[in-house]
């Protein structure tokens, strides 16, 4: 494909188009088409995965090593009262330089800005190696049919990929101070304690379930889990819901339920983690002589991608564009980077995260820009670097063996 | 009035006329007028006291001492389902000897059988003393407009009650084993934790009030308020609910609500247990720094009738009339008695009270018709002893002084 037919693409443009496309998980609404039509138009081979009602994309151009990925989605959480938007949220309308729209920020506008990158690059010539999206429409629901399928079937095919960005709103106040490197485990537990009801008169005759919830609850909440360590904050336990539900000030009731959260850093475990908290519980039952269930799910474990010559080449990369060095960080919530670990060394890199999820989502028209140069400047340090450390191999340690080490 | 005026009634008939009227708090429906038309027609001097929209009644015969009162309320708890009732609960209908009706047991049999065995005490001749009625149509709702307001009003004006039967449903498993001589007294607390809404994610930008709630709880629950005496069990502790009603797992609630009950014999006083809780509320919000109310409703405190010869002669009438000598117990739930002890003793005798506040509350004919012979040997062996305490007080120690050394 001859440099003169790529086309130069608009990042605010294509952010538009994109959140004008109502993809609210799992509905897609012809947003993947348009990302597909604006890659197909730039070289890219386009392969759609749909995996039960989920749209997914990987989409290659070049099949040289290295290979370059980014990753995203293209589906949006939902809106809330749309009344409440000073504009619809799916308008896309630009006010005073900031566009509004569920999206602008997680994640349309960090697709769109790699997008109008890669034709920047595309314009100016090849680059030595491939560029590829992994882009799903099931990050912001179950994430069950979306990234971890993608990733499951490329690693079947043995299809390489050497590094990965992830297009999530990273920056914490200006764009381009943090870069995520990693992220926390986390693991939800349900607990029901089953008691027998009766009247708080003759207590003899029944079984408080609520004592023996506050008591495990209690005694769960004050273990420190851990101190956590340079690259981590501590991991952390959250009680987020205890419910009974008796309107009768005069009955022991039946049942309590609560609901426990942790988030995890790499010294755990989600399988630890559930094994400690069954043993809790099987003391608290042995103690109490009532029965006491649990159930788990852990959506991911912790990981983190060491400091190296990726980590080293992004924040290089927007130290030179922005003018400031990301912070790496493995703060925040979980994300589809958890996924795609297991491939190669992964992180987050995109807009300020500030109006992600909320009512009147925005993201300035310039910031959009801007990060479209920070993508741009970070291809062109990855491919650089790569070229480098290939040439002097023989010379020299690499930068991927510094890395090993560093381990 | 003589004799031969006063008509015999019969205690299924008039507890049948009472059911009839659907008098569920606060509505009265003309119970009180069944009841009413009765007592002036067996020459009770009636006087209506109406609180609010409580009706109540204060009914007495003769002015002689001593004055024997008997206490009920002639309002029911609601029916539920009607659909669940065999018969309709207002109907009462009688089948295989059984009678059906919301109020059977709790508590419109014991009003008829006590009218009953007055009127056959009169239809054999005038007691040595009065007769009196302490009726009520708000037991089982808020109790703010019933017997504490009539009780308010009679010891302002200096009536002289010497003794009171409440013809609650006492007996447990067969017609007299046993009579309530005190009762618990009752708190509720509901305790409010505040804390700060927030990502479990980001555990320092909030501040989960349901730790702090599980520590509280688990430290209150896990207290010995005292090990009981022979006429009491142990105080009680039983929390009722605990409620965040939190849906979603990655969020810190903001607030976290519980309620308990504390069941206290008189080793305690409600003010001093809400010290108490208030104290032990302070150290968790001191330690926790997170703003803790309390809210109390003390509901009556706990109070013993000692054993004594009022206790004695109504046991002993008991046994006399049905061969087993009940037991003088002070388990189960408050009554209007907390109420009434300010004036004189008081203890509570009545129907078994299996089927009490169910679907088909019911009660056997004969166990109301042998509840009215219950009631008529206590009025007998009342009144007799009372004449002989009194013809024997200069030459011995009476009962009434042996009843003071007691206590």
């Amino acid at each position: 494909m001859s440099v003169a037919s790529t086309p130069v693409i608009d990042p605010v443009a294509l952010t538009r188009d994109l959140i004008r496309r109502p993809s609210v998980t799992p509905a897609d609404e012809g947003a993947m088409d348009v990302l597909e039509r604006a890659l197909t138009g730039l070289g890219f081979h386009c392969r759609r995965m749909r995996f039960e009602n989920i749209e997914n994309l990987y989409a290659r151009r070049g099949t040289a090593s290295p290979n370059l990925c980014f990753a995203g989605h293209t589906d949006v959480v939902p809106t809330g009262s749309t009344e409440a938007w000073s504009s619809g949220p799916f308008e896309a309308e630009v006010r005073d330089g900031v566009l509004y729209g569920r999206g602008a920020v997680d994640m349309k506008g960090g697709i769109a800005a790699w997008v109008a990158a890669v034709s920047h690059i595309l314009a100016e010539g090849e680059v030595p190696g491939s560029l590829s999206f992994l882009i799903t429409g099931d990050e912001e629901g179950p994430a069950l049919h979306g990234t971890k399928r993608v990733v499951e079937t490329l690693m079947a095919e043995g299809e390489v990929i050497d590094a990965c960005v992830v297009g999530e709103p990273s920056s914490s106040r200006v764009l381009g101070d943090m870069i995520k490197v990693g992220r926390r485990g986390s693991l939800n537990t349900w607990i029901t304690v089953q008691g027998k009801q009766g009247h708080v008169a003759y207590p003899d005759r029944a079984a408080n379930p609520a004592p023996v919830m506050a008591k495990l609850l209690a005694r769960l909440a004050a273990h420190v889990l851990d101190e956590g360590y340079p690259e981590f904050p501590p991991s952390n336990l959250e009680i987020t819901t205890i419910d009974i539900g008796n309107p009768a000030t005069n009955i022991i009731p039946a049942e309590a339920r609560a609901r426990l959260n942790i988030r995890f850093n790499p010294t755990h475990t989600g399988d630890e983690l559930i094994a400690w908290l069954n043993a809790m519980a099987g003391e608290a039952q042995a103690a109490s002589g009532l029965q006491i269930s649990l159930e788990h799910l852990c959506s991911g474990n912790a990981f983190l991608t060491e400091p190296g010559p990726f980590v080293t080449a992004v924040q290089d990369a927007v130290e030179a564009a922005t003018g400031r060095r990301p912070e790496a960080s493995t703060t925040g919530g979980t994300s589809d980077a958890r996924f795609i670990r297991v491939l190669c060394p992964v992180l987050e890199l995109g807009l300020v995260g500030q109006t992600m999820h909320q009512i009147d989502e925005r993201a300035p028209v310039a910031e959009i820009e801007a990060l479209a140069e920070v993508y741009r400047a970070v291809i062109r340090t990855f491919f650089d670097r790569a070229y480098d450390s290939r040439s002097s191999a023989s010379r020299a340690p690499p930068n991927i063996a510094a890395k090993a080490t560093r381990k």
